[in-house]
């Protein structure tokens, strides 16, 4: 069927391995579904990508990037997961030959949550006699509206979700309401004193927005330096493609500098937001919010003048309905350019003469919105050869109830009566690296003093020396970061020399330093999160190792995730990891307790990660960026005030 | 004298007791100077504000926010250094009653280094014989010119400088070129093969520059949101005041939000760059940036269109010569604004109605050049109540001669021959709060697992409750990072309680996790630089420490530090900080191993620095923030390639 490579919109042509699936092609994987499966009661959760190994990618890569005119692309599959006749399956269909590679079903395993199905609960909810009971009892003002707020709530071993298709109440907490009523069972009245004003974020709700923020734009009159074409990013020295999926949202994939690899996939594994709240029913807030939500199905519509400034290229995603239909998710990835001030600059202080170079920085964004929380996330590729992620959570906390006069030591009270629970946000951004080619090690290098002695080896006389002292990681390991000794991560190839330091070519990490998991690692949030129990870790590449608390996190159990990878190969041989193709994961995030500031809407809290070459290139590979002159950039000076 | 105040260009009124010196105070503290030391022969050093006692300008704030009409100014005062018959003195000259207020000679004592100086040491040099033999037996090609590079270099107890006006070559090292030839006392013959083609990174002597980079202007058409009024800012809802003076070039003054006192002072105050070498004579190779060179007498002119983007407000610096005339110090500081992406979004997921809100950020830039290295320091003022303070290292390395095929543990080859020696930048920023008033306290804040255990007051049962722990500081200290236990630095105000959270109003320290010093405590380098021991210090407020390291460092020998500040006090009753005028010092920076893509100029190395508002105001003081919309931002819409 010629047919199934016309989807991407205007372009006939092959798709890229890597490019996601067209709307053609997530139709054909439905339909290939269900004829494989006449007669059956078919409810489609997802159809996306299944990415050909990378084994058969690498060679793939290698023949596109020499220039081959004879490639041979691997088979064209799509992973669909889907309930059939009420249980869960995954499927690897093959589009290539309309057929069925794999059919699983997925016993006791549950899909991600949907807002359709929250909307059944909430509903359910209203419907019931005794919720309808315990409303009646707080005696509201005529006219209010009762707004159920869901949550995919995590397991606490106690009884956990059966399926979607059974909606039954099972138990009614009442909330506690301050330290010491750990849990409301007996009847309480109702402290009416909890009912204020409201607190609102909204513009149309609120009364004065200040008049003193002066119109600032961007303007590029040539146009934007990027290219693109389909997937494929073109900019400055760099090339990458951009993929989209329903769980991890963007991806990025084949990352190049001057056409030497550098990582062949970029993404973002897991986020956990547990909360630290020890009262009952709390300790079941903790959402995984790729696993269960979703990072692509809760992308943003991004707007033109809203999300970013300057010339902006937008990409759509495509995800799929519940029959198998194509869904269109219009601007989810915007790329565009910002300057980031000064790159490099020095002035000869011999001559007087100054040279300046600015930043200029490519930017690929995307925002999920995950019910009350909204998270950014940006990669920012350098002019010389280094890559930032940024998160930048921001929305509206999750907040509880509390009683007038009282206080907990789990939380802030932002208002009068709404507590914002402590909680954590633990990220892993996956870094699938390929620095010249995918036999990488994990170097551990560390700053330390030389002994303080007179001679010898030791020569240290005055007590001043220092040097570094480098490890490689031999095998499978969770490893952690230390800033006073300056460790530093370094992703080598040990079969390339840089020909003048005479070291490995490498990319070093730039850690976000933060805390680690709070709960402890026997509670359900430890077992489950395994990945929160170290900041970096390294692992055998292997196909289906993506998601580092498991695939499948809702209302899982543990012994899923990273640790259990490692501790299941740790006995073998295949755990080695040096000149191996290797996966380097990052666990990092935010403890956060709340701040009166976050409240109604939280302004961004920023966290940063980097890439950064390491004696990768032959000097600076910005050395040749355009001088900076006001005659290309053309600012305004501002007289008078002195 | 009335005319005095007339310095200011522009104005005719009186100056803010925070403005920096006008041209005419220093011309007339210079002419004071002279005529109190009559026959005398005078070197300036250096003439500025001596700043007003803390405690006098505490109420001279108090009035002149409260509208007073009838504002008492402190006299106005100038700190003058000079050399009075090759003396080094420090004089306080009284310019509203034309006298010497104290006058005080400086035994033992070096001021800083400056370029004449320098010059003067390298024409020393080259006139020497014993230099002229060495330079001959390099054997370089005909009309080769030989530079002098001189470093004002550290004590090392064995033979130090003994004072300006002694001009006199000590001892010739040849510097050691290989790991084992500790010292290069014997006769070497010289290795030819050193002599290498250039490292060029000047644009003038580079074959190509990239042409992808398209251009990027921004435009304010109703120019800045900032107002100017002499050296003080309003923008938004900030208001602050710029002063500049020879050593630590920008500094802040009575930084407030919405009126609110949040900080009396924020000065960077002092920078330590040992090198980690520990061949003789690299251990002398120590630079305290700000004590020894200055980091206002280094300040850049900055470019219009070159150093930063936008509409541009400059302000000039006047320092003085060694005549004691008034020396006009061109651009030393920008201040403009920047777009700085999302501040603040959410979308209800009910409506589907998204309101985003756009961080602009007022920034202010000085960068100063020190020798082969550049340091930009910025300040950015964000809408949401924070502050952040950044300092970029670029510029060029110092660099030492390396044998061909030779490699040593402490430090990096970027080029043939070419060692790029390890070291480390240690920077103390100094924060003097006020935060609603000059009473404030420290607290250390941690995020502590619950115990996991069953009931009783430690209620945990699930094994996910996590609390904090706050502890305030009561005496003076230096104390340490943390982030696995998400250590944080509050500093609050006791007296002043949020009514909602019910919790001391303060600002938290964002801090930068890097390591401290290497070199060893009881070294020259750890003695001097007493800061680099631990990365926050708290102190009662005195008026003249301003300077970590001690206010004279050139040559200095160790014991005038913040730790002895500390110590001195620690038996008494001075030492309280709790509910006292405090000062808060952070100690950071990096330590850098060099990578070759360092070479020949360095892409800026970022360090960041944060205040952030905690449970300061009554919600988050950026909800009136204008909406984002495209009718204000006008971005354009890339089409095609998808």
């Amino acid at each position: 069927m010629g047919d199934v490579h016309d989807g991407s919109p205007g372009s006939g042509r092959k798709p890229h391995p890597f490019d996601p699936l067209t709307p053609v092609e997530i139709s054909y994987a439905a339909e290939i579904t269900r004829k494989s499966s006449e007669n059956e009661q078919i409810f489609f959760r997802a159809i996306s990508l299944a990415e050909p190994p990378k084994n058969e990618m690498v060679e793939f890569l290698d023949g596109e990037h020499s220039g081959s005119q004879d490639l041979s692309y691997p088979p064209r599959r799509a992973r669909v997961q889907a309930y059939i006749n009420k249980t869960l399956h995954e499927l690897i269909v093959n589009l290539d030959t309309a057929s069925i590679s794999s059919k699983a079903p997925l016993e006791g395993r549950h899909s991600y949550i949907d807002t359709e199905y929250m909307a059944q609960v909430a509903a359910a909810c209203l419907a019931d006699s005794r919720i309808q009971r315990e409303i009646e009892t707080l005696k509201l003002p005529e006219g209010a509206t009762v707004v159920v707020e869901p949550w995919a709530y995590a397991t606490d071993g106690m009884k956990d979700m059966q399926d979607r298709w059974t909606m039954v109440i099972v138990k009614i907490y009442r909330l506690p309401s301050g330290e010491h009523d750990k849990i409301h069972d007996e009847k309480l009245e109702f402290d009416r004193r909890k009912i204020h004003s409201n607190s609102e974020y909204h513009p149309d709700l609120i009364q004065e927005r200040r008049t003193t923020t002066k119109p600032y734009h961007v303007s590029q009159p040539e146009g934007p330096s990027f290219g693109i074409d389909g997937n494929h990013i073109s900019w400055e020295k760099w090339t990458m493609r951009v993929g989209f999926n329903y769980r991890e949202g963007m991806t990025l994939h084949d990352v190049r500098f001057e056409g030497r690899s550098l990582f062949y996939r970029l993404s973002l594994a897991e986020m956990f937001v547990p909360y630290g709240d020890p009262r009952c029913p709390y300790p079941r807030k903790a959402a995984f919010d790729l696993g269960n939500d979703g990072a692509g199905i809760n992308a943003n519509n991004l707007k033109l003048g809203c999300d970013c400034l300057g010339h902006i290229k937008y990409f759509d995603g495509w995800l799929s309905t519940s029959s198998g239909e194509p869904l269109k998710m219009p601007n989810v990835i915007c790329c565009h350019e910002i300057d980031d001030g000064i790159l490099w600059k020095h002035t000869n202080f011999r001559t007087g003469n100054a040279v300046v170079t600015r930043s200029r920085v490519l930017v690929l964004q995307t925002i999920i919105t995950v019910s009350n929380y909204e998270y950014i996330f940006l990669f920012y590729f350098q002019q010389d050869g280094s890559i930032f992620y940024e998160v930048r959570a921001t929305g509206i906390m999750s907040t509880a109830p509390i009683d007038i006069d009282t206080k907990v030591p789990w939380g802030t009270i932002v208002a009068p009566g709404v507590l914002a629970p402590y909680h954590q946000h633990i990220f892993c951004l996956r870094i699938d690296p390929a620095i010249d080619g995918v036999q990488n090690s994990l170097v551990v290098e560390e700053s330390h003093p030389i002994p303080f002695t007179g001679e010898g080896d030791e020569y240290n006389p005055f007590g001043v020396g220092y040097t570094t002292k480098s490890e490689y990681v031999q095998n499978e390991a969770g490893l952690d970061l230390d800033f006073n000794t300056n460790r530093t991560f370094k992703i080598v190839n040990e079969g390339v020399i840089n020909a003048t330091t005479v070291t490995p070519v490498g990319f070093k990490l730039l850690p976000h330093y933060s805390q680690l998991l709070l709960a402890h690692p026997n509670s359900w949030h430890g077992k489950r999160a395994e990945y929160t129990s170290h900041a970096v870790w390294v692992t055998r590449h292997h196909d289906d190792e993506l998601f580092p608390a498991g695939t499948f996190t809702m209302q899982s159990s543990g012994g899923e995730g990273i640790a259990s990878w490692i501790q299941q190969r740790e006995k073998g041989s295949k755990s080695s990891v040096r000149n191996e193709d290797i996966v380097v994961w990052h666990t990092f995030g935010s403890t956060h307790n709340p701040r009166i500031e976050d409240w109604p809407v939280m302004p961004c809290e920023k966290m940063v990660v980097g890439l950064k070459p390491v004696n990768f290139f032959k000097g600076n590979p910005a050395l040749d960026v355009p001088i900076s002159t006001q005659e290309k950039n053309r600012s305004v000076l501002v007289h008078g005030g002195q």
